[in-house]
């Protein structure tokens, strides 16, 4: 009795009544309200499924059982799932009341019932289902032996039906498989459209059987067969997202007139003629794929039938392969440079009473409506296209913002006022390597915001932008994520879940989590830094990576021409991400040092600057057999100098000398070095009191 | 002046003469001569293509730029080579004086000669340039800031023509960037043939359209298409490597027979019958896909005239997937006790004059000859199809060995002596986890092999085979490799090139190069290691991995049934690999302390020791908060406690307790825990005396 006791009171602490702010949700969910006790996991745990769902739910309960399997090494009986009641007396009852359509305005709502013997997730589509799996697994609890699921009701929803992650996967070709462990990573924030960036300047990327020449001539062999692309739509569907291809015209033209340079706007002049003679003798321009970052000049031909021709026959293949209801066409960051200097084009424009290049670009876009609308596709394409004879049918997808120029949300709002539906991607530019804070406040609708209820309504949600030009597959993953799961909290959300703190603290259990998916964004570090290192070790540089962030916004390329796209992406910029994992708790320790100077919370400070000291000796001797840690050792020693007077300062060894100290200071703020800058910067300077 | 010849001091220092020895080659090239000079690696570094080579030569080339670049970051200007001397001037010429041909016997062949201004590649095939080019980038050298080739001559071809790996798909599916990245990595070693085991009882894995129910029912839908399967075939000829597909008959058929019962063996008598009617009405047996590892009964029935149907129209589609002239039909394992039990295959053995089930095998196996025949393929199987009436044109493939009861190399031998081709898998059996040495030391043709000249040139190389009962896509490079490299070697090098001292040097250098193929083995520890950990921190759990090893042949899944095919993988056993890091360095330690007891080589040993305790104390800590700790503790706490014991006795505190180390070490020689042993348990003993 004495023993069974203990027994209970050692439960009784290690269960302990969980409360919200220990669960790692993201998103965080509508409702969920706590109870008293827990559902025990054990191995004879199992799942039933009723109702009228859609077959991905057998997928998506297979696949959940053998990611909580292998996350607790419980060796769970149930193997795969394949039909509706296999095992009416299972704990965990799945009830879907009919099959989920993928699409925008579908139901993915459900409710999650945790009770100490059994957990009951009802939903009316599958799609809701499978996002109250994904709700359950981050839900998995544990004490020092076991794992559990505390008592709780979820009810929830989405705030916005597009939720959204664009990848660019013509400047850097990203594979089958990466883009597959994506979508998983994807569906486990319950994210739910996929934008494909299939073409653009540096590469034509899917198959077109009619014209093979997009791919042999522009692809350099990287690119998806139609039956990839079908692989990817059904992996897709299969966890509750839409696939929404682009193929970007009139601009970002390269690689299709690399293939079909007869379709182009440039016109080169004979030399040897009269000017008269160069007015109407041209000869075509040929193309090349190109190499560089940028806005180039290639361009379609918007006055040339063949152009329209070519592209009608392009959708003719390729939307059977996208069975949802949208195709984007880009129409982004056409400066119609080669029109102005086309003299067949200009006659065009007068002939069709087009005034500006923005009339000529809606007037081609405006061809391109039918050609979609055969296939039931409805016309999306970045803001540009949005002019005032622009069908209001199409969908304007927002993307400048303070970087271009223009006020925050502007173009979103300008869009839902002119009633156009909308999604919003200013400000969730992953690429630019920020951190989290910045596009988790962006909200597509703010507070405040003056928009009628009409208008809020045709705001879709948003959209993640991830570039490559500066990622490869190797370091893809760690540009999209954790950060992009704080965008799929902010378009999932209450709007009032806001909070950073929690933020930070989960997006730490969320970011370990994705690599049971496959994410690499943890495990390719290491990997570039032990070719950093020449296999000497990494410890120093990992170190030193925790403080570093690579340059932010266009910084790192400036020109976008340091970089090509076949240069080597294996280096130090590589290995560091946006919000580097040190930067946040030291200056959490600065905070408390300055209101209180107590020794524990100046060890708390010292202890930092000690290591970065350490560190920078580490790398200094790595660097005798390592050429690659050398650009890396200027801003290493510029911390480890200030590190040291600021430790000579803070133990009293010497006095506060200012001018040396800013000196120091101004040091780490270089930009100079490795493409990378010290995120401790700002933290370091309130430390001086500068 | 002065300053001059510093700078000409430092460089004759760091570039100082290399020696044969410094070179982390693998395979080791049959000729090598180091000369002086270097050739110095800089960033307008140029590579040209001459002669009339197969295209995958410019695949290679560009691979070849792109990794060196990788490794480098020198942003090499060279992007992509399409043609023959586009750079005519370029520093590196690689000559190819005919097409290479994807099979058996080809010249392989290469020439390498580095001079300080220039390097050369001669060789007769495109295969031939391709093994150049990965020995060009073994030989990459550095000092602290720069990188270089030293100057050498290279006369380079392989022992045997058949250098391959096996993984077996069937067991555990594996995903196509999986198996590419493992193709990458057999080219990086000269590997040429990749044995593709695409059918077992766990599962069908490949599609074939006549037949869709082969999927549909029997692979839970991991399978691969056939646009998939020419991708890899594709993949591996711009590799130089030759598939061979196997289609497991007629044992190993339960997925087949899943689909197809009506072909199987098995009789079912009705339960409701006098026993003669017994004997005439049999019911069709129903067949699953078996989730066990082990030998089962499932069988193809060799009397039904459908069996071979099937089998044609199977070979008429997966035939001309594979250009290569080799189809595997496997044979393995086929105990006919399904056969034994049919009175209507009886029947037919009598009816034919087939006395034993071999004789009923073979048979059936030569009923397979002309089916291939007609797509000019031959026929490869295990070892026990060789029998007394196979056709001699069958390769034999040598599996069986001491763990079977048969005296190592004897079905080889016999086999070359019988007039057969034969390949050698035994010995080179990757999936039981053993140490590399046994593997590497086990000579296809031992040095006083008793076999003539004919004989010996039956014997065409051997194959590692990776079969998948215990591996999933996370493990499975970690099974592979880096052992499988000295496998490369044994089958590529001179017969005496057998040192384990400098094979094991050079395995680290190069698993570690193995990593920019995006192989896994070391990133994906790390993995399994942050989920048992909980997210807390791994380096307890690293330091431990790093003295255990999975337990070895058929311990970890004694009878098959432990571990069921969707079981987790995911747990310190999985984390562990044969040739457990630091058990090397610690064997070293204690027979430099035993020759001598001086401070330094105690020092050494006590070191490890220290450490281990230290390991146990954190591992006891981290198990606080992490389930998945516990199972490895008694083992952790085991050798912690023999760990302090012996420190004490080294440390003189205290004298010599015989018996209690001697209980404490065979504590030491637990298999109970975690389903890994102490890979420093022989050490141990050796350290005590014992």
């Amino acid at each position: 009795m004495k023993y069974l006791l203990t027994l209970l009171f050692v439960a009784f602490v290690s269960n302990a009544q969980i409360k919200k702010e220990q669960l790692d949700l993201m998103p965080w969910p509508q409702n969920i309200n706590l109870k008293e006790g827990i559902f025990p996991l054990t191995k004879n745990f199992k799942v039933n499924i009723t109702g009228n769902p859609n077959p991905r739910i057998f997928v998506g309960t297979t696949n959940f059982l053998r990611r909580l399997d292998g996350r607790t090494g419980l060796f769970l009986t149930q193997g795969f799932i394949t039909k509706v009641n296999e095992s009416p007396v299972a704990e965990l009852q799945i009830n879907c009341a009919q099959n989920g359509k993928i699409g925008l305005y579908e139901d993915e709502s459900y409710q999650l019932d945790i009770q100490p013997n059994k957990i009951m997730i009802n939903a009316t589509t599958d799609l809701g289902a499978l996002h109250a799996l994904e709700t359950l697994l981050q839900m998995l609890q544990n004490n020092s032996t076991s794992y559990y699921f505390p008592s709780a009701t979820v009810t929830d929803l989405p705030r916005f039906t597009w939720r959204g992650v664009m990848i660019d996967v013509a400047r850097h070709f990203q594979p089958v498989d990466v883009i597959k462990r994506n979508l998983d990573a994807m569906a486990a924030v319950k994210m739910n459209v996929f934008h494909w960036h299939l073409t653009d300047d540096q590469g034509w990327r899917i198959q077109v059987k009619k014209h093979p020449k997009l791919t042999s001539l522009a692809s350099d062999g990287f690119f998806y067969t139609q039956e990839e692309i079908k692989s990817v739509v059904k992996y897709a569907d299969e966890r509750g997202i839409l696939v929404v291809p682009e193929i970007d015209v009139p601009g970002h033209a390269s690689a299709i007139l690399t293939a079909y340079p007869e379709i182009g706007s440039k016109m080169i002049p004979f030399s040897n003629g009269t000017s008269e003679k160069n007015m109407q003798s041209t000869a075509l321009a040929s193309y090349g794929i190109e190499r560089n970052a940028g806005i180039f000049n290639p361009t379609l031909d918007p006055s040339n039938p063949k152009t329209y021709q070519l592209l009608s026959e392009i959708f003719d293949e390729v939307c059977p392969l996208f069975p949802g209801a949208y195709f984007h066409i880009g129409g982004d960051e056409n400066e119609g440079k080669d029109w102005d200097s086309n003299p067949k084009i200009q006659e065009f424009k007068k002939k069709n009473k087009l005034v500006t290049n923005h009339d000529l670009q809606t007037y081609f876009t405006m061809q391109l409506i039918p050609m979609l609308k055969k296939h039931g596709k409805q016309l999306m394409g970045w803001e540009e296209i949005m002019t005032k004879d622009m069908s209001k049918n199409a969908i304007i997808h927002s993307w400048k913002g303070p970087n271009e120029g223009v006020p925050v949300g502007q173009s979103l709002a300008n869009a839902a006022k002119n009633g156009y539906k909308t999604v919003l991607s200013n400000g969730y530019y992953i690429d630019l390597v920020q951190g989290v804070d910045k596009h988790y406040l962006n909200d597509p609708i703010p507070k405040g915001s003056n928009l009628t209820v009409e208008e809020k309504a045709r705001i879709l949600g948003g959209e993640a932008t991830m570039w490559s030009e500066l990622v490869t597959p190797l370091t893809l993953d760690s540009r999209i994520w954790p950060r992009t799961a704080a965008i799929a909290e902010r378009l999932w959300s209450n709007q009032d879940v806001v909070d950073l703190n929690s933020l930070h603290k989960r997006m730490k259990t969320i970011s370990f989590r994705l690599e049971e998916l496959g994410i690499t964004h943890l495990r390719n570090k290491d990997v570039i830094l032990r070719n950093i290192s020449n296999n000497q070790g990494i410890k120093a540089l990992e170190d030193f990576s925790n403080v570093c962030e690579p340059l932010k916004i266009y910084k790192r390329n400036a020109g976008g021409t340091e970089y090509q796209m076949y240069s080597p992406f294996t280096l130090f910029a590589d290995a560091c991400t946006p919000d580097a994992f040190d930067a946040f708790d030291f200056d959490t320790a600065v905070d408390r040092y300055l209101k209180n100077k107590n020794p524990e919370n100046q060890l708390l400070v010292s202890s930092f600057l000690k290591k970065w000291i350490a560190t920078n000796n580490d790398l200094v001797h790595l660097s005798l057999n390592a050429p690659l840690v050398h650009p890396i050792l200027p801003l290493s020693k510029s911390l480890s100098d200030l590190s040291q007077q600021l430790l000579l300062v803070m133990e009293n060894k010497q006095s506060l000398n200012v001018s040396l100290l800013h000196d120091l200071l101004e040091q780490c703020n270089s930009k100079d070095h490795a493409d990378v800058e010290l995120a401790v910067y700002t933290s370091l300077k309130k430390l001086i009191g500068a």
